[in-house]
C-alpha cells in the first residue's frame, strides 16, 4: 500500500481563482492558450499550433511548450494553496521527447506533493494530430506558496 | 590546473549559420528578441520587456525567460556543430532566482562541454533596469547534434 | 489515444546482461542493494536501511537514494539497448519528497522513451515501513547508449 | 554592473556547525569523504577514489559523485542559515561531463542565491590525476531552511 502525502483540502473557490489568475497571465492570451479544465491538483491547458511560435525546424519552440507546461503545473499546485496566497515557479526540468507539431498541444499539470511553502509538480504535453496524441514533453518542478509579499497574489 | 574537454574547432561560417537559424526561429520575432552577439561557445540575446509576455504578477513569464535561455544555450552549442548539422534541445533545468522585470532581459548562453552527439550547455538571464543588472534565471541543459534527419538542419 | 514512441525490441538475454552489469556495480554491494526484478523497460532494486548510509538527521542520504534511483533507471534503459552496448548516465534530476527512513527503500526505474543514442528514464523511490510505503523521491534523467568505446560495455 | 541578491550575513560559528553536521553525515565517513574547506557560501570536500564505490565500468558511481556534490552544496547554503536551523535537499540536477576516475574527486559547492526558506546552490566535481583536474560533474539544486521541526537540526 502506498501512502500519499496528506494534502491540505482545497479552499472553496479555487477554480475561480485559477481562472482569474490564468486571465491575468498575459502570455497565455498572446500565444493563444486556453484553460480547459480545473480540478483539485490537476489543470489542463490547450494551445492551437501557430507558425509564429516555432523554432527553426517548424516545431513549437521548447520555450512555448515550457510556458504551457509551467502554467498548467503551477495552477495545479495553486488549487491547494490558501485563498490569499500567490504561486511562483522556483525551478523546473523539461524533457523534450518528440517534435511538438500537429494541430494543437494538450497539456496536463498535476500536483505531486503539496507542502506548506513548497510544492512538487509535474506536467505532460501531448501533440494532437488527426485524433491521435504523441507525448512530446514532460516537466517536473517546484512551486512556492507566497503570502504577504507586495504584488504577489494569484 | 583544470583540463577543459577538448572541443571540436568551430567550422568557418558558424556566425552566419547561427544568425540564419535565429531568423528562422519565428518565436524570437514574435516575442521581440534580438540576437546581440555570436562567438564560439557563447551567444547573447536581448529581450525588451513587454506587457503581453507576463505572468499573473506582471513579471516576464517563466516560459518566456526559458525561451530565450534555451535559444541562447542551443545556439552556443550550435557554434561547435558541423555545418550540415542541426541542433535540438534534449532537456533543460531552469532555476528562477528573482522576478524578471525591468527594461529588458539580457541572456548569455555558453557551451560547457561539446561532444559528438550530445552537448552540455548553460545560460544566465539578467534583468536590466537603470543600468543595473539582476541575475534572474539560470539554465543547465543538454543539446543534441542531429544529422541526416529530414527537416532538421540549422 | 496516446501513441507511445516505438521502442526497439529488447534483444534476447537482456535480463542476464542487466544482472551481470549490476554485479559489476561495486557500489551496489557496498551499500547492500539487491536487484529484485528485471523486465523490459522496468527494473526494481531494494536497499535495506543502514545507519552508515545516513545524512545528519538520520535519514538515508540523498546521494544514496540517488545511487539506487540512477541504477534502476539506467538498467531499465539498458534492457532496450543492443547486446554489445554500454549505458552511461548523461544527467538526472532528483526531487526529494519526504525523509527516506524506514526498514528499506524500494526503487522502480522505467524507460520513458528509448532512442538510438539517448533514452529518457524515470524512477521512483518508496520507503517501506510496517508494510506501508511512502513515496520519498523521484528521478527523471537521460541515459546514453555507448558502443565501440574502450572499457564501456554493460 | 551585476547586482547580487542580498545574502543574510553568516551567523558566527558557521564553520563549526558545518563541521559538526558533516561528522553526523554517516555516509561521508562510509565512503571516505573529507571536509577540506568551509567559508561563507563555499564548501570543499574531497573523496579518494575507491574500487568499492564504482559502477560497472570502474568509474565512481554517479550516485557517489552526487553524494559529495549534494553535501558540498547543502553545506554551502547552510553557512548562511540561522544557527538553530537545519538544511534539507529539495531537489537537484546533476550533469555527468566525463568519467569520474583518477586518484580523487575534488568537489566545490557554493550558494547561488540565499533566501529565507529556499536557497539555490551549485557544485562542481573535478577528478584529480597526476596533478591535473578534469571537470567531471556539475550540480544545480534547491535547499530548504528547516526550523522547529523535530529531529531536523544541523
Amino acid at each position: 500500500m502506498t501512502i500519499l502525502m496528506a494534502l491540505p483540502a482545497p479552499e472553496p473557490g479555487f477554480e475561480d481563482r485559477v481562472r482569474d489568475s490564468f486571465v491575468r497571465q498575459r502570455l497565455m492570451e498572446t500565444i493563444g492558450a486556453r484553460l480547459v479544465r480545473v480540478v483539485a491538483d490537476e489543470v489542463e491547458i490547450e494551445l492551437p499550433f501557430r507558425d509564429d511560435l516555432t523554432q527553426q525546424h517548424g516545431f513549437l519552440h521548447a520555450g512555448v511548450v515550457t510556458s504551457v507546461l509551467d502554467s498548467a503545473a503551477g495552477f495545479a499546485a495553486y488549487t491547494r494553496m490558501p485563498a490569499d496566497a500567490g504561486v511562483l515557479s522556483v525551478e523546473f526540468k523539461v524533457n523534450l521527447l518528440a517534435p511538438a507539431r500537429g494541430e494543437r498541444l494538450r497539456v496536463v499539470g498535476r500536483t505531486v506533493r503539496s507542502g506548506r511553502s513548497v510544492s512538487v509538480v509535474a506536467a505532460d504535453a501531448f501533440a494532437v494530430q488527426n485524433g491521435e496524441e504523441t507525448h512530446v514533453a514532460m516537466l517536473v518542478g517546484t512551486m512556492m506558496t507566497v503570502r504577504g509579499r507586495a504584488g504577489i497574489a494569484g
